[in-house]
């Protein structure tokens, strides 16, 4: 069941913390590929990130969780932020002039606005996607075969990207974007789609399985026709631990 | 020569962002401890982080200069955004009252603001801090040896060291704490220092240089009586690449 589309908020709402938004980065993986989330507008050909303003009853965020939900019908899910965009320019607003001006007439837009970026990362088999009010579609896009962005949404998601790279390092990512059980290699196109190269594949395996955070499991992957691979699962526990420890280089 | 302090912004000036300041934690490092720059509220017993508002005329990255500058008198120092906060009740504004009396009087304050948090990293031994109009004392404090935080600062301090742990996974933050050259020890008492756990000495020189991003020097320390060490640097771009490719440990 479909649940009810709230009413965008003006920026005349008292209600509404001013000059401030947030911006939600949606990774999925499949298939070798890192995904992203899109939202495409309404009588346009741009899409964006679904993004929306703060309310001043709630935290920076439960704002991203409602946003989420509001714009994408996705709930529950790992949620971080990363990073928050604060350039006085962060566009060009004449090229978007035309895209905005029924916001702008609505007072729904601000010229300025910091956007605290968050990123998710969630199982692209069990998701499902709706638009909302102001989109007509909601698509998963390869990595690689990206549509144009409208704002600044390239270099949000970008960033979001980079620093999903980085704490790769220290954050259990593969908990949230692999099944509970998988395989080593599984685990390794994971890791070099989020990084974007190739593993050596016995130095990943040997370096992974020295820090804990990965556990053998007494079992083989089924279907497999001969020398079936062994499962995997993570450690969070462990995993816990390195996130205090200081990453997993210093482990 | 020390240069004249600005007044603080109200709130009702037009170019101001409302609810959004900027607090900064500074590090520095001296005596194999982690040392963090706090400032002394007049007429209080109260210490605080430096912090202020941001305006619309400039981006945050460039209002967090400005306000160190303002607030502490340091500049051209290393200067890293590290996390958002953005809960609705940061801190317990009963308590605070008394202290904030006269800037809610002078409408300085706001009941709830998002804070965007910076970390510096500054040479411990060059830098001369001074306080501004507000505080009547800007000091280094021992990490292990804090007086007692207003506000949320403490949470926001514990926030920040957190975070610096897990860069040490990727950032060159030994740069900005050492000197240009460094024996191994000096660095692993950095290390130490910053992730608060001792660090098996043999294992750490061989893990550091297998990465490449310290070099041994033809040079040893001076003033050391006998079997003086080698002499360390830094190899920034090797240290940028680790940066792009994801982390010490999948170098």
């Amino acid at each position: 069941m479909k649940e009810e589309i709230k009413p965008i908020k003006t920026k005349d709402e008292p209600n509404l913390i001013p000059h401030l938004t947030i911006d939600c980065v949606v990774f999925g993986f499949h298939d070798s590929n890192l995904k992203i989330l899109l939202l495409k507008w309404k009588n346009t050909k741009g899409w964006s990130l679904p993004g929306s303003v703060v309310m001043q009853e709630e935290s920076i965020d439960e704002a991203a969780k409602r946003i989420l939900k509001e714009r994408t019908g996705l709930k529950d899910i790992f949620l971080r932020q990363f990073h928050t965009f604060g350039e006085v320019k962060r566009y060009d607003l004449e090229r978007h002039r035309n895209l905005l001006s029924h916001l702008i007439e609505r007072n729904l837009w601000y010229e300025r606005a910091i956007s605290i970026g968050y990123y998710a990362l969630v199982d692209y088999k069990s998701v499902f996607p709706n638009p909302d009010e102001f989109t007509d579609d909601c698509e998963w896009w390869d990595l690689h075969d990206l549509p144009t962005l409208l704002f600044d949404h390239k270099q949000i998601l970008d960033k979001a990207h980079h620093s999903l790279r980085l704490e790769l390092n220290f954050q259990p990512i593969g908990y949230n974007l692999l099944p509970k059980k998988f395989t080593m290699p599984e685990l390794q196109r994971l890791y070099e789609a989020i990084l974007q190269k190739k593993i050596d594949p016995r130095n990943f395996q040997k370096k992974i399985l020295k820090t804990g955070v990965v556990t053998r499991l007494d079992e083989v992957k089924k279907g497999v026709a001969h020398r079936a691979p062994f499962l995997y699962s993570f450690d969070c526990k462990k995993y816990q631990q390195v996130l205090e420890d200081g990453g997993l280089f210093f482990t």
